[in-house]
C-alpha cells in the first residue's frame, strides 16, 4: 500500500469541469490509483458528475484527509487549488490538459508515468511564495486574501485612471495616475505582470515585483522587493473606487483612505515538480511562442 | 472693426466652469474683445453663470455665426472644442488655465497679448487631423463619431481581457488578447498611446498610430499607419462587451460580430498658433518632466 | 520582344554571391530572361564568377542601360541594390535565397512566375523614401550618404555611451548620454530602431523615425517626425569619436563640433511587387516569429 | 580613542582626484579625523597630490590595516573602493561630490556630521551581493573579476550584433543576436541595465538581473535569477570577438567556443549607510528627475 510520510497515500483529485472528456479522465486517475491501493477522494460535486458518489467529500475534510492533490487542467486549475492546499502544506501535481503550462508537472500524454512517481513518491516538491494583501480602513483590516500569482488593483470604472501612492517599508515610491497596479509573486511575474512591461523572475527569487499598468508618467519602472520588505498602496483620488483583484478573481473594491497593504504569506505553495521538466524549458518554449500566461 | 476675411469678427467663447475664477476671466475677454469691435457669443449656459446673458447662443447657433473660437481652460476643453468647429472649419484658440498644454495658444498670463493678436490676424492656423469611427453590425452603420485624441477599446469589465483581430487595409496584422487597443492621431500620441508604449508623433505627421494595451503576447509593437490606409478592429469573443471611448468619453458597447472602422475624417481640427511657441518646445518640457498628457 | 517603356526590356542581375548554388540561380535567370528576348547584364565580377562573360558589364554603365534590376540573395542584398539604381529611376525586384523578407517581391520557389510576370509587366513598383545623411564640419558638408533604412550614430568605441543633442526644425528635442541614435525611414522600421524600441511604421508613412539607442535617461521615447522636418544630430562631448553607420556600413567618423543633418531624399527606391504578397501579411509572419529584420 | 571591534580605528581616505577642490577635502577630512585620535591612511600618489606624505601608505598595506574606508567622490568612486574593501571585509562610507547618489551615505555639506557618526560607530553596515565573472577556455579559467555592479558583454566592433546563448544552471532559455548582454546585481540595476530596460531591484535582493541590449528578436525580456543559480553566456559566431566589460572598466576579450559564466560572488561590499538616508528616497528622486546611473 503507497504511503506518504508514514500514512496511507491519500489523493484528492480536483478537475476542470470545463476540459473536454474530463470525466473519464477523472475515472481513469482515480481507479488507477484505487487499484494500486491509494486513497481517492473528489470534491462532492465532481464526484457526482463523475459518477463516483463514494469518493465524494467535502471540500475542507479532504484538505485535512488527503496528503496530495492531483489537478486536471490547466495552470488556472493547480493555481486556485495550490494556494487552497497551502494552508495545509499539502502539495499538488498539476496534469496539464491545457496550453503549455508553468505550474503543471506533467501532460495529459504522460498521465500513466507521472501516477506512478506520484505512487512511489519519486518526485520533487518546490515550494513557492505567495503574497498576503490586506486592506485597512481607519486602522482596521477590513479584507485579507492570500495570492500565489498577483494582487492588481484597478479603477472599477473601466478604462480610468487611478491615482496612487506606493510605500516600501513605508517610504514613498512613486505617485501617479496610472490604469492600475501589479504585486505579482515570481509565479505571476510570467502573468500580467509580463503584459505590463515587469521582468521575467526565476521562481527560485522569492521577491515581490511592482508593476504600474500604463502609468501616466515617463519615469516609472517594474519594480522588484525583497519578501522582507512590505509594499503599501493607497488610493489618492476620493472619486475613485478600486477594484482589487486576487488570482485573476475581483475580490473588493477599496474607497480613497483605504490602505492595501501587502507582504510575504507565512503559508507556501507546494507544487509537484518531476526531475525532466524544469522552469527554463518551459520558459525558453512559451516566449518562443510569444505566449504570456494568463493562468487565472 | 476687426474682420476676418471680410466679415466682422464674431468671437465664441468656451469656458471650462470648473477652474478657478473662471467667470472673472470670461467677462475680462468678452469685454475686451467686445470694446474693440468683435462680437462675442457665449453657449448659453456660460452666459448665464458669467452673467452675461446678452451674449447667450445656443451652440448649433455659434457655430453658424463665430469664425473664431477661444476656450479658457486646458487640452481637455481645446480639444473637445476642436473637433466640434472642426464641422464648420472654425479655428480655435485656447487659453491655458491648467499644466503645460500641447494644444493651447498661450497661458493666462500670457492672455492680452494673445487677444491682441487674435484681433489683427497675427496668428497661423494649424490643421490637425483627425479620425473618424465607425461600428459596423450586419454590415449596417450603427455608430459613428469624429476623434481628434484617439478611439480606445476595452472590456466594459475590468480589468478583463478582450481578444482583438485587426486588420489593415482588409490584411489581419494581429489577433491577440490584450487589456485594451488604442488608435490614436498623431495628436493623441502624446496621451494614453504614450503611457501603453506608443511613439510620440510629430503633428505633421499624418498618420494613425495603432497600440496595444498591455497584450498578451511578446512580438505585439505600435504599428504607425498611413491616413490613406483603413484600420478594422474585430473583437474575437461572445461573451465580451467591448468599451469604446473617443477622446476620453465612454461613447458605446461593442459586442462580438461587431467591426470597429476607423479612417482618416474628412475634417480638420483648426488650432490657433502664435510664432513664438512651438509643439517641439512643449514636447521637450513635458518629456523632462516625465508627463504624459491626458487631456480628454 | 519584351518592352518597358517603348524601349527593349534590359535586366541588370545582382546576385549575393555568398548564397550556396547562386551561380546556378544566375545563370538559370539568365537564359530564362534572353531566351525570351530580354537583354541581360550582370557585373563584371560576378559575369566571370558565373562564367557569363559576354553578360559583363560595368556598374556604371547598367546603371545607364538597364530598365529593371533583379537582385538574387535576402533583403540587405535588394536594399543596396535599390539604393543605387534609385539615383536612376531604376526599379528592382528582389528574388529571396534567405530567410522571410520584407523587401523582395518573390521567393526562390517562385522563380519561374516571378519572371514571367516581369517580362509581360505584370507587377506593381513601390515608392520607398530614402533619407540623406550629411556631416557638417565649420559650416561645411565633409560627408553625405544616402539610406534606404536607416542612419546610425554609436560611440566608435563600444560600448561607450554618446552624448547627444537632437533637434527637430532646429528645435532642441531631446539631449542625452546613449548608446547610440537611430535615424530610421519607414523601411528601416523593422530593422536596428525596432529592436531599439522604436514602433513598426507603414512603408505607407513617409516620415524619419527617430529612436535613442539605451538612452540614460527615463523619459525619452521614439519620435516620428514628418518627411518636411530636418532633424539634426550633434555630438556633445569633445573627446568621443561618433561612428556614422548608414545601411548597415560604417562610413564615417564625426567629432566634437560636428552636425549630422538628416532630410528626406530627392531619390526615392523603387521596388517591384507582385499583388499577391503584402506588406502587412509579411509582416504579421515576421512578428509571430518574434524576428527583427536586420538586413544591412 | 576612537576604537572599531576593539582596535584603534584606522581609515583609509580615497578620493576622486579629478573633483574640483578635492585636495582641501581629503586635508580637512583627515586633520578633522587625527585630531579626534583616529589613524588616517592615503593610497601613496593621493599622498602625495594632498601634501600628506607622512600618511601615504601602498594599496595592499592599507587594505591590511585599515578598519573603515572613506571615499570622497561620487558612485564611482565608491564603486570601485568597496570592490576591493570587500576581499577584507572594509566597510566604505561614500561622501558624495558629484550627482545624487545611490551608494554614497553622506552629502560633502553633511560632511562633518557624517564623520562624527564614523568616529562614534552610529552607522549601519549594509551588505552588497557582487558577481564573480569568469571565463572559460577549452575547460580552463582564463580570466576571473568580481563586479559590484554588472558585467556586459558587447561586440568589440561596434556597433555590430552578436550572437549570444543564455544558460541557466545548464539549461538553455535564449539564444538570439543582440547587442550586446548585460548581468547585473541589485546595485547594478539601476545603471546600464535599466537603460536597456531591465527592472529596479531592492538592493534587498539578492539575485542577478539578466538583460539583453537591443535583442534582435521581439519575445525578450529581462530575466531575474537567484543567486544560487549559474549563468553561462556562450557566444556563437566564429567571427565575432565579445568584449568584456567589468563595472564600466573593460576587463578581456572572449572569442568563439568561450563561455563566460557568472555566480554569486563570496565577499560582499560593505556600504556604510547613515539612519535617515534610505535607497527608496534617493531612487524616487533620480526617477523624477528620469536620471540613469552611469556610475563607472
Amino acid at each position: 500500500m503507497p504511503e506518504i510520510g508514514g500514512s496511507v497515500l491519500t489523493i484528492g483529485i480536483y478537475p476542470n469541469m470545463e476540459k473536454t472528456g474530463i470525466t473519464d479522465v477523472v475515472c481513469q486517475v482515480a481507479d488507477y490509483l484505487i487499484e494500486r491501493g491509494a486513497r481517492v477522494l473528489l470534491p462532492q460535486d465532481f464526484a457526482t458528475a463523475c459518477d463516483r458518489p463514494m469518493l465524494a467529500a467535502d471540500r475542507d475534510i479532504m484538505m485535512r484527509q488527503i496528503n496530495l492533490g492531483i489537478t486536471l487542467g490547466g495552470d488556472g486549475t493547480i493555481l486556485h487549488v495550490a494556494r487552497e492546499l497551502a494552508q495545509a502544506k499539502i502539495p499538488v501535481c498539476g496534469i496539464n490538459m491545457g496550453n503549455l503550462g508553468f505550474l503543471t508537472a506533467a501532460e495529459l500524454s504522460e498521465l500513466q508515468p507521472a501516477l506512478d512517481k506520484l505512487l512511489t513518491g519519486d518526485y520533487l516538491v518546490e515550494e513557492r511564495m505567495m503574497l498576503v494583501a490586506t486592506v485597512l480602513r481607519q486602522g482596521e483590516t477590513i479584507f485579507s486574501a492570500t495570492a500565489l500569482n498577483d494582487v492588481v488593483m484597478t479603477n472599477s470604472a473601466s478604462p480610468r485612471l487611478i491615482r496612487l501612492n506606493v510605500y516600501v517599508d513605508e517610504e514613498l515610491i512613486a505617485g501617479y495616475p496610472a490604469d492600475g497596479f501589479i504585486l505579482a509573486t515570481s509565479t505571476g511575474a510570467t502573468g500580467y505582470s509580463l503584459s505590463a512591461g515587469g521582468p521575467v523572475v526565476s521562481p527560485h527569487v522569492e521577491a515581490m515585483i511592482l508593476t504600474p499598468i500604463c502609468p501616466h508618467t515617463l519615469y516609472s519602472r517594474a519594480l522588484v522587493v525583497s519578501r522582507q520588505e512590505t509594499v503599501e498602496v493607497r488610493p489618492q483620488s476620493p472619486e475613485e473606487i478600486v477594484a482589487l483583484t486576487i488570482d485573476g478573481k475581483s475580490n473588493f473594491c477599496m474607497i480613497f483612505g483605504d490602505a492595501l497593504k501587502v507582504t510575504e504569506s507565512p503559508e507556501k505553495a507546494r507544487l509537484v515538480r518531476f526531475n525532466d521538466k524544469s522552469y527554463y524549458q518551459t520558459l525558453h518554449r512559451k516566449l518562443r511562442r510569444g505566449e504570456i500566461d494568463a493562468t487565472s
